[in-house]
């Protein structure tokens, strides 16, 4: 923002971005001159420049999930994890490095897995579900009852006592599947059902499972859940459409080792004149038990990571702090966003901002916003900047399970970095989910776009409106 | 051919064939009218629509696959699946159906597993080669040495006593990486090493290893060999390029349990007027443990029986025998097509015409073609028939493992039904080649084709030339 402009109220600042913007949707615009973000298009160019340079940041994200692998909550993996980033941190020039104890629940896969006994014996392709209980050390074994929603459970519930519950419900979004997983085990339960398997929450992968967390229900028994691939639960399904009863016995050995500390990682850019006010950033460095935990959420921790460490090596020091946290246990708990809520209760407030980037970075990429229409404004604004690298809009709706906590209490406005969902859901929660599917420009664009947003809302005089 | 043609010499028509293609690539010729072909058009019309009618091949295909599974040489499901495909094809009406008996090797898989130990403890994606040895009962472990092909083992054959050495070829083609599987346990074992990783011979999947036969060499130990996923190879490469060593376990349980009775199965349309000469179809019922086998080659089997079962279907009985063979063993031992050779071998110069389907029926899909430039002609005159159903040339170049032997010993031309190569061999030997990637239009077009051609053939006053 010119000098100039520096003064103004922001009421009027977005009046004119409203009005500009009207405008614009009018009839093309020629480039506008003496722009309130003209004062940020240099350095904002000088940040996109840097991220894009050299394949830095997805290099750094090769040696963290070459190195530690994937990230468990109580995993040694993610011990290490974190002390390699507090260090390299420490390294990159970030000011107040530290990691913020917390303890999580540590629960452990142990060895797992399922067959068709009967017709013909023939292994399924199963993960557990985070947080299941195990069978009895031979597994349990039982009929099959096929549902393709709950509906359907409700309707056959007499049908379900001492049978497995597959919910064989088609892959249409994640929102809308998820519950399947989230709540399937406590529906089967519910019915009397002895375990219960869930159709991959994805689209078809290569005899792919999907593994995430599961919910218990109270006063109702917690029976074993397992993910099963597509191919599998088709074939399931064909198999009793034919008349033929489908005998599954699944054995897993999961269990929970008691609570385990671990932390969240901290690191700043100090404001220059307000430190106190808070620009949040972040992603979290646990993952589940498969591939490396790279797009999920390894490259989240990296990308805003290195909006950060951009700046410290830039020289560059906004009005306001940067903050970057690397959320512990998201994965099965929520544990770190809760804790950093609790721990900066009484900063809440000073959260201007918060972004977290926990869908991948899988192109075509965009920017989702929750926050007030004026907040929108200015932000889609800013947005303009990133036009250089393809951005075309702000969409609506951005958050993050780990911002969400502070956030809501500081009615912070908050965004995602949205990668595409198609290339995120098909590894998302997998084995599969590796880094030699992210290609170095969309890690490097992602730091772009997260550093020179968060700049700017760190730079300008006055804060982002809250929600 | 119509009546006043079939009396004329072979050599005729022929030469007018050739004539008349020399015509056509030099100026678009106006639809021939009383063509040899004209005779057989009526029948291949209605070949391709009854194939084409619906999805019975497929849904025989899924049977095959839900109700069997994978059928690994000396598996009960093979012996299961091999009873089935007799019981069936006596059900469709082919004639002389029997099984003969092949005795084949039972090598068994066991359990496997393999893990970096260090840079901290991660799991691989592997699956044992076919025919490998086991490891001792707790593992082979050492530094792992990567190289990119066999000449920088050669070059490196210093470096490799007492490690595993990984093939970390980047896949090209089939014909050229599979070298990597077949022979690398081999060079390996000659330079020194206690095992054998190959990358995955396949595009790059969700983790997914390819497994295959692999071959010892004579005077060299055979040491214990599996394929590992292209992120995992793509992983230690990196891992060991910083200067990391890494420290790999494998454990393997595989090992062979002798010799077990398998079968070939056999049924034929006795020809009416020359029953000795045979037109041979087939694919092979055996597959690896993996998946249902339904690409490699429940749909072989089921595309060439089903033309067999629709000329049943629709009395439609050539002049020549059809007949269809189900090859056991091709996979790990090639005995159900050398067991053929040898049965028939006083037959082998009245197999006028063998055709394979082994490469999946993915579209877009060809039919390729080994004979004399005679023989090419005439099929890719017969082609023609299949304008309607999307083929547009036969290409060069067709045949298959099974078909080979007895082809060789006749002199017969070969045929191959070839599925798209690059959705072929992203599930070729994994656990992912299940019956979901395969469309039924795709299986019943192959149907066609290959009831149009081998009709054709089968019908054709003379027989196609020899090669």
């Amino acid at each position: 923002m010119p000098p100039t402009a520096s003064s103004r109220p922001l009421a009027v600042v977005v009046a004119c971005a409203l009005l500009a913007a009207s405008a614009a949707a009018q009839r093309p615009s020629p480039p506008s001159t003496n722009h309130w973000l003209d004062a940020y298009r240099d350095t904002a160019a000088q940040l996109i420049k840097a991220a894009t340079a050299d394949d830095f940041a997805w290099r750094r994200l090769a040696e963290l999930t070459d190195t530690f692998g994937n990230r468990l909550s109580g995993s040694d993996n993610l011990a290490r994890a974190i002390a390699w980033a507090a260090d390299t941190m420490r390294k990159d020039g970030l000011e107040n490095v530290r990691t913020e104890p917390v303890m999580v629940p540590k629960w452990v896969r142990g060895r797992e897995s399922a067959e068709i006994v009967d017709p013909p014996r023939h292994e399924l392709a199963i993960l557990g579900l985070g947080g299941s209980v195990a069978t009895p050390p031979g597994g349990v074994e039982g009929e099959v009852l096929v549902v393709s929603s709950f509906d359907e459970l409700r309707g056959r519930a007499g049908e379900a006592k001492g049978r497995i519950v597959l919910f064989n419900a088609p892959f249409t979004s994640y929102g809308d599947s998820v519950t399947y997983r989230t709540g399937g085990a406590r529906a089967a339960a519910q019915a009397g059902a002895v375990a219960a398997l869930v159709r991959a929450i994805g689209p078809i992968g290569l005899r792919t499972p999907h593994t995430g967390s599961l919910q218990y229900g109270q006063g109702v028994p917690p029976i074993p859940a397992a993910s099963v691939s597509v191919e599998d639960a088709d074939r399931i399904a064909r198999l009793t459409a034919r008349g033929r009863a489908v005998r599954v016995r699944l054995t897993m050995e999961a269990r929970f080792e008691g609570e385990i500390e671990s932390a969240n990682v901290v690191g700043e850019i100090r404001g220059r004149e307000r430190p106190d006010e808070i620009v949040l950033l972040g992603g979290h460095i646990d993952s589940w038990d498969l591939g490396t935990g790279a797009s999920d959420d390894g490259v989240g921790c990296i990308v805003t990571w290195e909006a950060a460490r951009l700046m410290a090596r830039l020289g560059i020091r906004p009005r306001r702090t940067i903050r970057i946290v690397l959320w512990t246990n998201e994965e099965n708990g929520l544990r770190g966003a809760t804790a950093y809520a609790q721990r900066y209760a009484a900063d809440a407030a000073n959260h201007v901002f918060a972004l977290e980037s926990d869908s991948g970075v899988f192109e075509p990429a965009s920017l989702g916003f929750t926050g007030s229409p004026m907040a929108r404004t200015i932000v889609r604004e800013i947005g303009a900047l990133l036009t250089p690298i393809g951005f075309s809009d702000i969409v609506a709706g951005g958050g993050g399970a780990d911002i969400g906590p502070i956030a809501q209490a500081g009615n912070a406005p908050t965004m995602a970095y949205l990668g595409n969902p198609g290339r995120y859901f098909a590894i998302h929660h997998t084995p599969a989910d590796t880094i030699e599917r992210i290609s170095p420009d969309e890690v490097s664009k992602a730091a772009a776009a997260i550093a020179v947003m968060a700049y700017v809302i760190a730079e300008m005089p006055e804060r982002l409106p809250t929600r």
